[in-house]
């Protein structure tokens, strides 16, 4: 770091985020997309008349990109607000309801982002480990003295809390906000979207990189009460109003168009996972129970850095994180069926060898 | 605000964007866009192919848009950062080097977002009056004990600081980062970014929301040491990675491939504003020696924020600040020479009355 930089960020630790490496084409399963391309309607959506509008400005409000996602989810305009990605929601989320007198609670293994955001912003932090079998503790989260973060599924886990279970931390934690980042919500688990009137205390935080086919074009959401909204608001025209460019305002619209296709996908998605599950347990692996687009597996013998290192040898990339308690793990997004054929085929003659 | 918010916040003002309103059109000369499309070769970059591949993430590290820059301007790639439009940069420079022992230096009549970032991120500052005829107090500017921002053309005057005496603040400063924020100089100004080999405390900022021809899009980017790019870089894998979409990245090595466009466009909105000064001088207005693509202009005895209403009742929008020395000014972009003709127009009609 050079002489310049304020000693504020002197221990800082960015994210790391999962490899995109150039050298050679890999089958990708590593950073939890889709595998399947925008929509049509998307891609009719970003034309050439869109395209001819770039010089001017685009709504800081997003008034018909929010208008069109109140109608999807049966919530009110002043209920939803999008960021360049939910990333930068998540900032908000962080830089808004934590300080330095208001803890940010989080679990110790989930989406590496939280710690960040907590170092970034010097804010204190009670992190909570799973249970030994990688579920939340569920009471260590009730009652908790600050700003609770759950991703629901986790990641990397791909474990889900019920709605019951949600509500729970809600009604415990009523003077404090709960994040709930539903990233991975759309493939198995229960959406707690339309608890925001129940709950004020309630933020739900959704992408469009993951079901919606959209993480290079980043549009992410969050819905919560209008007072919450309007403080996250408050945050985001203090750093980049016009965080939302014209073509994913368009593109989010025809999305909602074609949630359809989506849905679709999504299903395709949940059948590849449970293939793909069914493979990998004849092959001796153990599986957490993932309602997410990836699955989280290890080898009883086979070691699980030396099964990353040796698949992406072979042109084949997961994610693995040298980190106690999971390194033994890859987490292995679900991709198409050709794609994880060829996993399954891979790792078949990497653990034959 | 609500009960949640971090005590933190209480008295921040956010930034407020020129306004984008949708009860009617307006001939918008409000907000400092280029009134010309982006070049045909974005128009092409941005194609079905490219929007196909939005399922994946994009690449944080932006390879070939750095690389394509580094040529275009006689750098080295490690010497530039983008980020989802300069604002996104200019809070990166607030975040990175300044801090509660670092004030931030810079106008009182300037960019107003400098105040605002100060403002969201607690850092003290010392805010310089112009002089009297608006031009920049340069000796309060030379060892000025902090991180000083200068935007050059300074916005909204347009008036705009020579290369000479820029050297003579970072040469007095070399223990502090100055901000040379650019936006608007390719409409008549010199740029500085041939001076960062020489100066490790300077960062030149630009935007593609002016020349080219780019608002709606987002992207913006920096120049400047290495050391200093890093520590940037650091706050953005913070906070949010994959900032810049593939679009993006596409649309700006597109933009890039056809300079002379946008430079020659440039050239037309230099000519207008020598036009629409001839015409306003003829009715009577003072104007600043704008090196932008906007004029800040008075008339001496027609009230500005009078004429700023009559204008917007009549279908054309130009910006006005409610704020103390620059009530009675209007800041109207440089549009086509059609456009400049009704506004011409249009006050004529106004002052008659």
């Amino acid at each position: 770091m050079s002489r310049f930089l304020n000693s504020f960020h002197k221990n800082l630790l960015p994210y790391t985020p999962g490899e995109q490496p150039v050298d050679m084409q890999y089958i990708k399963l590593n950073t939890n997309e889709s595998p399947f391309p925008p929509s049509e309607k998307v891609i009719k959506a970003i034309n050439e008349t869109e395209i001819s509008k770039l010089n001017l400005y685009s709504d800081p409000e997003c008034t018909a990109l929010v208008k069109r996602f109140a109608g999807l989810y049966n919530v009110k305009p002043e209920n939803i607000l999008f960021g360049n990605g939910s990333d930068e929601i998540l900032q908000y989320c962080f830089y808004s309801f934590c300080g330095e007198d208001k803890k940010a609670i989080f679990a110790d293994i989930t989406y590496g982002f939280y710690s960040v955001f907590a170092d970034l912003f010097h804010i204190p932090t009670d992190i909570i480990p799973l249970n030994d079998d990688f579920t939340l503790p569920l009471d260590r989260f009730k009652n908790a003295g600050g700003t609770v973060f759950i991703a629901n599924p986790n990641a990397p886990t791909g474990l889900a809390l019920t709605k019951n279970e949600i509500i729970e931390v809600l009604e415990s934690n009523k003077d404090d906000v709960v994040v709930i980042d539903e990233a991975y919500v759309d493939f198995g688990a229960e959406s707690v979207v339309d608890l925001i009137g129940t709950y004020k205390n309630l933020i739900v935080v959704q992408t469009f990189s993951k079901a919606r086919s959209y993480a290079g074009g980043r549009l992410g959401m969050c819905f919560a009460d209008k007072e919450l909204i309007n403080d996250m608001k408050m945050i985001k025209y203090s750093l980049n109003p016009y965080n939302i460019d014209r073509l994913s305002m368009a593109a989010g619209i025809a999305a909602a168009d074609d949630d359809a296709y989506y849905k679709n996908n999504a299903k395709t998605i949940i059948e590849n996972r449970a293939w793909l599950v069914d493979e990998l347990h004849a092959l001796g692996f153990e599986i957490l129970d993932s309602k997410a687009n990836f699955i989280f597996a290890q080898h009883p013998t086979y070691d699980g850095k030396r099964m990353y290192l040796q698949l992406k040898d072979r042109g084949v990339l997961v994610r693995h994180f040298d980190k106690e308690r999971i390194s033994n793990f890859n987490r292995i997004t679900i991709g198409t069926k050709d794609q994880l054929t060829v996993l399954v085929d891979t790792i078949k003659a990497i653990i034959k060898e």
